[in-house]
Parts: structure tokens; C-alpha cells; sequence
């Protein structure tokens, strides 16, 4: 059924991606109720094949930590029973989650009384490159299948055994329940330039790539197709001077240390130079729980056991216990900061002051802007919109986090009774 | 203040184009009130300046004509009268519509309580590609300056001294607003590779090309940006078996004849094989209007001194008073011809039955789907939008009909009192 580990050809690429595309029609006229059928019996099925698949994930494990990958890779790449668990509830919520196709955005009349409605359709054919996590390939299918999206995946190759193997389980329940099983395409080569011929491939309607810089650049200067870009979450908080004291050290610690391998983790904390105190005991708080800080002069004035902030450490998202530490001097210097060394992610403010959140909320241009929050919260789960897609970074399309709505696009059904253009 | 026809450096480019990307802070900042008044200033400085800007246009229309330019080019890069008062009502009406930037899409509250509100924000920095039609240049200024969006235009040669002298208005108008007139940057340069430097430049987010196919093959080769393609209208109408024939005859005519260089024309009419009667009737119509016809084997016994409809006829836009005529073995069979040959942009059916109509609108993948009514009624003014940037035939951030709302992007403002991420 997949030629695993067949030679890659640039043929068998274009096949494979041009059958997604005529899946498109038969997808789009998927049913909610076949489609939920097909995620709740997805989840049985991967359940049925755990063993197996675990087996199988085990041999992707072992290879990756004999080859020295980075372990923080190697245990992304790593399912274990409770991953495996959320990866079948995760099938179960999406098939809960209400069908966004054919929902109406908006609807009118013109001044002569033609109908005009505005409806959601599936976005088109998706294309998805990842790394490590094999969660993702049956995340990006059950949404894609939800909006009823053809996908091509393309995932990482120290996960491949465990993707083909999943890939394969969906496949087999696609075809047992009678749908286009043409409309998933699992690349089964581990080749690097297979991206290139990829993003090439103008079959494709998106491109949404989640990965490093490397595959970033690569997919930047390769593309033909749009691309939804899932880039790097550069995030600041800003404790301001109103700033209740306790809040901001939870909030802190929160964004910090809750998971700090995610986009969404603070990277950078910018403290108005009225908190000193708060900046002292904040410090003492990270030497006692082992986070590491990169410090302006003030920040080391105060602690000369901190090492020294540069650019470059600003420009830095350290993706672990590791933080940037700046005093600034008010409101102004600190936006300044964020806008130069943003990324657009996800920025947030502590404040008392409304007329500070309000300022912060205009004018930082980010995804997500936020008040009295931690950044961790920017999520399609802790929003209440379900499961994502991921954090686009991208401006057009959507922007923040990327759930089902954002897997669609939208088509004008209009009806008239013999309307005619006047000019 | 322009460097008219300096020479060409892609260092001068990629200052105007990092200049504009400064101005987006100082353009999303605008309050509606001074970007209305902006556009009705330069209302009045156009009609000051008109006898100017009607002798430079004639200077690049005799121009054209004298280089032996397509007669339909010539016509379109013409500023006539009228022309000149509707690109001066134009700007009014845009100044009256509402401001789509600071609007909320959704707000809603998480299980905890964070508030979350999803709000209008201007779409970035647009890059518009176009050719002939001066008042474009007008057009896409005053919808990009509503919404908040720096712009980068590259007019057509042919046009290249009336857009400069309109650009320079613009930049005078810009300057006494106090408004920031690096946010508006008009390539003065006509070499024909600017187009393949503008859209490799990354401080653009967002590029709208409007042409033929040429450009549009320059552009998808090269774009490192994201695309949002206004491409060609290869619309069909189907006369279905129930069809009221007065009503397909008046919509058919209105959708070929009412203007027919534009996209929204019909260029295919798909006649059921039942509606014998109406074809014949159809035909003799199309003798004594002068509408050129390419038809079928059927439509050709018919009438004998039609020219044969090919696979190559099918797929011509002929912006012009000729189209194909079909005759079509029912419902599938019309589907089957407009899957194979429509480009997406807009398609009808004129039928009495509702559950063709239904069908029809399901089935048929295009950014406008129409039920007894002309192509031509696809427009931002006809749906009671207001000025559009144009139909626009990606399936991403904006299919069909772009206005305002479509140069926006969103941005999530969120209200916490101290949340956190539980898990």
C-alpha cells in the first residue's frame, strides 16, 4: 500500500499529490457524520494496533538516541502511554468539535434583492512538513478530514518507522469506510529535497511548515504555493511599574517554566526600572529553581552571579530554562524592545494601569496580545476553540492560533431571479 | 520628490520597500477620521490638478497608440471624463464606508474566564502589480490607506507618466495630512525584472498581482511573499432543462455583453440538450447583435456558419464578443465541462429546479457560485460591498470579491487578571 522506502522520484511525488488534488471534490462532499465515523473508528484502530505501533516507536527511539540526536528531540520523537492516550482523545474531540463546512460567515441582500451568502468551504489541499512528534501526522489528519482538506505530510525522518505505520492504520480506515483514500498522502522518503519539489507543487493550495529556521528558509525560497508560516515565538512579558508584584511573579514563572520547549513560553522579561524590588526577589526565585539569566547591566548590578544579555541573547528563543532579563526605563522603552526583537507571537503586559493595557493592546503588533496573562495561554485548547493546527506567524489567512475555522475558505452562493448587472 | 526614471538598483528598491514596512506602526495607527480626510483632500487636489493629469495621460496614450499598442490597452490606460469622475467619487466613497480596523470578528470568554476578543488589524505591507488603468493607482491607495496598509505599487509602463503624476498628488496630499508619506511608495521605474526583485522582498507581506499570464508565471516563480492571485474569469453559464428561456436569454446577454474585457464575462454558454428551441433562438440573437460564436457539433447543425468550438476554444478568455457554445447532455455533463475548463472565478446556472440549484451551488468549486443571475453581478458594488481591490481567485485569506474587510488581518487582544496555563 505505501512503498516504503521506495526510491524517490519527483514523478512519484507529482502522482501522488495531483490524486490528493482530485480527492478534493469527494472530500468536500464528505458528510459530518461520515467524517466523525472515521475519526471514532480511527481511534479503535489505533488502539487495536498499539502494540505494534508503540514497537515500532521504539525502534525510531532507539536509532535517534545511538545517533546522538539532541534528547530533547529524541523524547519529542518518543510516544509514550499517556501521548498515545491524548493522540486518541484528541480523535474524539476533533469528531465532537462542530463541522465548519458549509457553515455561513455572513449574508445580505443587495439594493435589488439578490441574495448573497457567504459560506465556508474546505480550504484546499494542505500540505504539512513537521519534525519529531508523530502525534502530529493524526492531529493535521483529523483537522484536515474535519474541513475536509486533502493532506500531503510530510514528516520528520527520525520518526518515519512511526509515521508510516500510523499513515498506514489511517489509510486502512479511510478505505474501509468507503472514502477517497487518494486524499492522504504520506511521503514515504526520508530525502531532504523532497521539500524543495514539494513547496514546488502548485497542486498544493497551502503549504504550512513547522520546523526550525532551516526548513523555513528553505520552504521561503522554494515555494510556489502560499505558505502559512509556523515560525519561532520570540515572547516578551512586561512587567510594568503598577504591576501587582505577586501576579507578575506567577504570571513569570507561569509562561516560563510550564512547558518551556513551546512557542508560546516567554523568552525575554522586561522590567520597568520602578521594580526593583520585584526584580531582586524574582531573581532569587530563579537561582532556587534553576532557571538561567541572561541579564542587562542593572539586572547584574543587582546579581553579578548573572550573565551578561546581548543582542544576540535577545534575538535568542532558548526553548528551555533559559530567559533574557532587561530593565527598561518605562512604557516606551520597553515596546521599543518588543519591536525590535519580537517575532509577532505572542506579547504580553502586567499592569494596574489601564491606560497602559490599552496602549500595550494597540499598539504591539503581535498575534496575541495580552493583559494580566501568561503568554502559555495563546492556545487553541486554553482558548476554548479546540485543537490546532499550530501558531501561524504569517499575517495573511490566519493569524495566532490555527484551528478548524482557519481550514477553510469561503465561496459567494448568490440567487437571483433573473438579475442582470446595470452598469 | 519622485526620481522619475532614475536608474533602476535594487538597493533603491529595497529602501522604498523597507521604508514603507517603518510606516506600518504609523498606518495602523490612523484614526478613520484623519485617513477620510486624507481621501476627500486628495479629492479636491485631483480635480485641481486635473487639466495637469489629462494632458500627461494623453501624452502616454499617443504614445501607446503610436507604438502600435492593442487598441483595447490603448483604451484602458485612457482617462476620459468620466473615468476622471468616477476615480474622484471613488475616493468619497471610500471615505464613507466604515472602517474595518479596531472592529471585533468574536469575543468570547475561556472556562476560566480569560476574555478573548479577536479584532480587525490592517493586513501589513501590500505589494499590487498591475497594468494600463491608471485610476487603479488611485483605487488601491485610498482601500489600502482605510485599512491601514503601506503600499508598494508598480503600475504599467504604458500608464507610467499619468501614474507618476497621480502618485505625486498622493505624496503632496500625504505630506500636508501630516501622515507618513514613506507608507506610500510608487516604483518609478519601468525596467520589466522590478517585478522580479518586488516580489522577492520579504518586508512585503502580502503581493497582488493584476494581469495576464505572463506576469502571473513571473510572479508564482519568484514570490517569496505570499500570493493572492486575480487571475483570469473563464465563467460558464448553464441553461438547465427547466430554465425560463426569456430569463437565460437576458442574463446570457448581460453576463457576454454588458462589458465584456472583464473577468466577470461569460465566456462558455452550456445549453441542455432539451433547449433546442432556446439555442436556435440564442443564435439568431448573437447574428444580429455581432457576437461571434465557437460551438459544438450540435450547435454547428444548427447553424452551419458558426466557427468549431476545440479544446483550446474551451479554455480561452476572450475578453471580447465571442464566446463558446455548448450543447451538454444534462446536469453531470455541464458539471464534468465547467470542473474541466472553469478557472474558479464565478459560475451560474439558470434553472427552475431547486434541487439543481442546490446542486449546483454544492458541487461546483469556484469563489461564486449563481443561481438565475448574470456572472457580471460578481463585484464589490454590485454585492453592496463598496470599492474592491479585485476578484481574487486564491482560495486563501480572500476568495472573490476582496475589499476592505479582505486588507485586514487579525490580531487576538486578551484579558486575564492573572491566568495561568494549568497543563
Amino acid at each position: 500500500m505505501l512503498e516504503k522506502n521506495g526510491q524517490y522520484t519527483p514523478e512519484a511525488l507529482g502522482k501522488g499529490v495531483s490524486l490528493a488534488r482530485r480527492a478534493l471534490g469527494d472530500f468536500s462532499m464528505l458528510s459530518s457524520r461520515k467524517k466523525n465515523e472515521v475519526l471514532l473508528l480511527l481511534a479503535e484502530e489505533l488502539i487495536a494496533g498499539k502494540t505494534d505501533i508503540m514497537a515500532v516507536n521504539q525502534m525510531d527511539y532507539a536509532d535517534a538516541v545511538s545517533s546522538g540526536l539532541d534528547p530533547a528531540m529524541c523524547d519529542r520523537l518518543l510516544l509514550t502511554d499517556s501521548r498515545f492516550a491524548q493522540m486518541v482523545s484528541g480523535l474524539r474531540e476533533v469528531a465532537a468539535l462542530p463541522d465548519p463546512v458549509g457553515t455561513g460567515v455572513s449574508s445580505w441582500e443587495n439594493a435589488d434583492g439578490l441574495k448573497i451568502e457567504k459560506i465556508r468551504v474546505p480550504l484546499g489541499v494542505v500540505g504539512v512538513i513537521y519534525e519529531a512528534r508523530p502525534n502530529v501526522t493524526v492531529e493535521v489528519f483529523s483537522l484536515c478530514l474535519k474541513a475536509g482538506c486533502p493532506i500531503v505530510l510530510k514528516g520528520g525522518s527520525e520518526a518515519f518507522r512511526t509515521n508510516m505505520r500510523l499513515a498506514l492504520v489511517i489509510k486502512r480506515v479511510l478505505e474501509s469506510s468507503g472514502v477517497n483514500a487518494d486524499g492522504v498522502f504520506f511521503l514515504p522518503w526520508t530525502d531532504r529535497n523532497v521539500v524543495v519539489d514539494l513547496v514546488g507543487n502548485t497542486d498544493l493550495d497551502v503549504i504550512i511548515p513547522r520546523g526550525g529556521a532551516g526548513l523555513m528558509d528553505i520552504v521561503t525560497r522554494h515555494s510556489r504555493v502560499p505558505v502559512l508560516r509556523h515560525d519561532r515565538g520570540l515572547c516578551h512579558i512586561y512587567v510594568a511599574a503598577s504591576a501587582d508584584e505577586d501576579m507578575a511573579l506567577s504570571v513569570v514563572m507561569n509562561a516560563k517554566t510550564s512547558r518551556p520547549s513551546t512557542c508560546n513560553s516567554m523568552e525575554t522579561l522586561l522590567v520597568d526600572s520602578k521594580k526593583e524590588d520585584f526584580l531582586r526577589h524574582f531573581l532569587s526565585v530563579c537561582h532556587e529553581r534553576g532557571i538561567r539569566v541572561k541579564g542587562c547591566g542593572v539586572t547584574r548590578r543587582l546579581d553579578p552571579t548573572v550573565d551578561e544579555a546581548t543582542n544576540e541573547t535577545y534575538d535568542t528563543e532558548f526553548l528551555d530554562l533559559t530567559l533574557n532579563c532587561r530593565v527598561v526605563d518605562g512604557f516606551d522603552q520597553a515596546l521599543e524592545h518588543i519591536r525590535k526583537y519580537g517575532s509577532g507571537h505572542t506579547e504580553a503586559i502586567i499592569t494596574s494601569d489601564v491606560r497602559e493595557a490599552d496602549r500595550f493592546w494597540r499598539e504591539v503588533d503581535a498575534s496575541c496580545v495580552m493583559v494580566n496573562a501568561s503568554t502559555r495561554l495563546h492556545d487553541g485548547f486554553a482558548f476554548g476553540l479546540g485543537a490546532e493546527v499550530g501558531i501561524s506567524t504569517t499575517r495573511i489567512h490566519a493569524r495566532g492560533t490555527m484551528g478548524l475555522a482557519e481550514l477553510t475558505t469561503t465561496k459567494y452562493q448568490v440567487w437571483g431571479n433573473g438579475h442582470l448587472r446595470k452598469s
